[in-house]
């Protein structure tokens, strides 16, 4: 992004946008967990009081839907009605029951000279949300990031901009009225596209990047952001069947990780499976598969057993179909099954369905993704489903927050030494 | 950095190179504890007994020194002789002596529905570290990366080439014996500047880099790194002295944060003090600074006091001197400190000196920097001074890793789920 390229006006329209975020931030740093709350369960209950202001400027965006070329799925995703505000607000009110991660004392002990050491849990400071058509994201994200101390900056989709508007104006005025600075959540109302270029040009003021949507958005926020980003570009996962799975629970974990829900990042995109068991295991897992819409594509070995099966092209291996379409392929054996998965996968999430103690334990040792399950869907990879509460997003990055993004990942750590006029010798 | 630039064969040269990094750093992972530390306590060995060879290309390396225009101090860092070589041994025996941190079950739980949850510590990958002239650093940055389970990828400064690549041959030579993968520890041997930032663009070989060196030295690594970089540009460190303080302590705080070792990054560059604390404070550490050789810069309110001080000048409050220079300024209150730090620190290291509970209470909580310290000096800020055994450096980012940066600091986290077939409903 070049910033001689865009006005003069948007660039102070942006520059003061986020000055304010890092101002907000600061005080919001240090707001205590009932503000927050109160706050949260505040917003919840106006936005089911105003579901009809709401209502009325979705209905303007479903209008204008066409206009931006959106199929029906997306003006599905993009329309609100009374049960969806519903569960917006819900959402907020989940997340004031989730304990306040910030302040928490990670480590503490005490030196052999007497310094006091700890290690405490604080805010990142601002973040700044990039997301597509569902509006339900502008209450997620704002919740996650003020519940964990943060400042938030929202984009949403051009799509669902007066949906977006009219959710974070209720947002903003609740702010106020729990005593929170008003500028925690702000939404990047400007029509320019360039606004997102320039902000993710202020590392100074902007201290994390999360874009939320298809791989295009976040490869192109990850060339320009200046600041950390925390993202994933794909979940191509795999399951692996090895030689000792039952084949019966196998079977079932293959159906519930490819169709369950195929459009998702957890949803498995390769079957990797043992040669022993494959004449056994395909066939059954083939028929369960056909059964429920899913067009299969495999390699030599799997369609000599299952002749019905398309044959896959090198492409497959690499594909994030996020559709009823799976990739299948017979290994050697698991050391074969690791190098494909470190070949083609992308760090996602990585299923083995085993009865061999020694094979599950190499498997969760050598395979270098993000979550790796033993005898269980790859869906379980989900911040809900862990247990973290809420999720903001699932990274494969290595450095920070790995896997299931919840209000833990959303902060930082702050050294804090205490001494009795200590100096070093 | 423009691939095309580059020549055809040093791009080869640094892709085969990043690729064995990353092959090895997959063994590496699943080491043994017991492997590393062997391999450790021998390099120490084959360093003591190699001394000969390495005081051999380091003479090589002093001698050329003057042509690459290196002042007396800095051909001081780069000599050797036995006694340092033996603190370089003794070094790497202190790193085997660390407990080691891959494996490290961060958390462990069992989900309502049977599903078994943990969270390990696992290695980062590939580290690529870039360093400038003491040639301590090859075997400290090999240790660490190695003890952490990552493959070190490393490149020092050309006037201490020599002596590097004799320090670089002891340690692969000692991987061989240890019998862990040689290619583990890799020295950018190509004379070529060209490599650094080729390297630097290999974000699918290279999960880290960290430069050591000058801010400008860090500034181009961050501007062409297409992975994550730890770091900190600068320390610009802070002491507030305030109005409830002990003079002697915080005469004894601020001498030392300044005058014990003020080449370095958690040596103290600016001195905030209460204005009713000023008049009985600022003439005895002035005379106490003055008497160590530290030259003083003040703003009005401090010169008013003690006339001796220069002026400081805007640029003043925003340099790091490394050097026995301070600058100082009267400040009306806590905010006011709290402020200037906000306005000019560099997130690094911030003390304050006071008796006042809920003034340490709300610097500590207000305060953004890495570490934040009560009545001891800023020189505390050192990951061994807090006791994390040694460190690869400190960082000021807040995502991933903040403050000092040890081997916990170079590892991530798996996610980890053991099922009975579960999948979800």
């Amino acid at each position: 992004m070049n910033v001689q390229a865009a006005s003069d006006s948007l660039v102070e329209q942006c520059r003061t946008l986020a000055r304010r975020a890092k101002l907000a931030s600061r005080s919001l740093a240090s707001a205590s967990g009932a503000a927050k709350d109160r706050w949260l369960r505040g917003a919840a209950e106006a936005i089911r009081a105003g579901a009809d202001a709401i209502l009325e400027a979705n209905a303007r965006d479903v209008e204008a839907a066409p206009g931006f070329g959106l199929n029906a799925a997306a003006v599905d995703r993009l329309r609100l009605d009374v049960k969806r505000i519903g569960q917006i607000a819900a959402s907020l009110e989940e997340v004031a029951a989730l304990p306040d991660p910030v302040g928490e004392v990670i480590e503490a002990y005490r030196r052999p000279n007497g310094l006091e050491v700890s290690r405490i849990r604080v805010p990142l400071g601002v973040i700044f949300m990039m997301y597509e058509s569902r509006p339900n994201v502008t209450a997620d994200a704002a919740s996650l990031c003020v519940k964990s101390g943060n400042a938030a900056i929202l984009r949403g989709g051009k799509e669902a901009r007066h949906t977006n508007l009219a959710l974070h104006a209720i947002l903003a005025d609740q702010l106020d009225a729990a005593g929170l600075p008003r500028d925690a959540v702000q939404y990047v109302g400007m029509a320019d596209r360039e606004a997102v270029g320039l902000l993710l040009g202020m590392p100074e003021c902007i201290d994390l990047a999360i874009p939320r949507g298809g791989e295009s958005l976040i490869r192109r926020v990850v060339a320009e952001a200046k600041m950390p980003v925390l993202k994933h570009y794909q979940g191509n996962c795999h399951v692996y069947v090895d030689a000792s799975a039952d084949v019966t629970m196998a079977s079932a974990i293959v159906v519930n990780a490819k169709a369950q829900r195929p459009g998702v990042c957890n949803a498995a995109e390769t079957l990797l499976v043992h040669r022993a068991i494959a004449p056994r295991f395909l066939p059954e897992v083939a028929r369960e598969l056909t059964d429920v819409g899913v067009e299969l594509r495999g390699d030599a070995a799997s369609r000599a057993i299952v002749p019905a099966m398309k044959a896959a092209t090198a492409a497959d291996w690499d594909t994030e179909y996020l559709d009823l379409i799976l990739a299948v392929a017979v290994v050697d054996d698991l050391d074969a099954a690791i190098e494909h998965i470190a070949r083609h996968g992308s760090g996602h999430t990585e299923a083995i369905v085993t009865s061999d103690l020694a094979a599950a334990r190499r498997f969760v040792a050598e395979v270098d993704s993000s979550a790796v399950l033993v005898n269980a869907s790859t869906r379980f990879h989900d911040g809900g489903q862990l247990g973290l509460g809420a999720e903001i997003g699932i990274s494969t990055d290595k450095f920070h927050a790995r896997g299931p993004c919840g209000l833990r990942e959303l902060t930082t750590s702050k050294w804090i030494v205490f001494g009795d006029g200590h100096i070093r010798g």
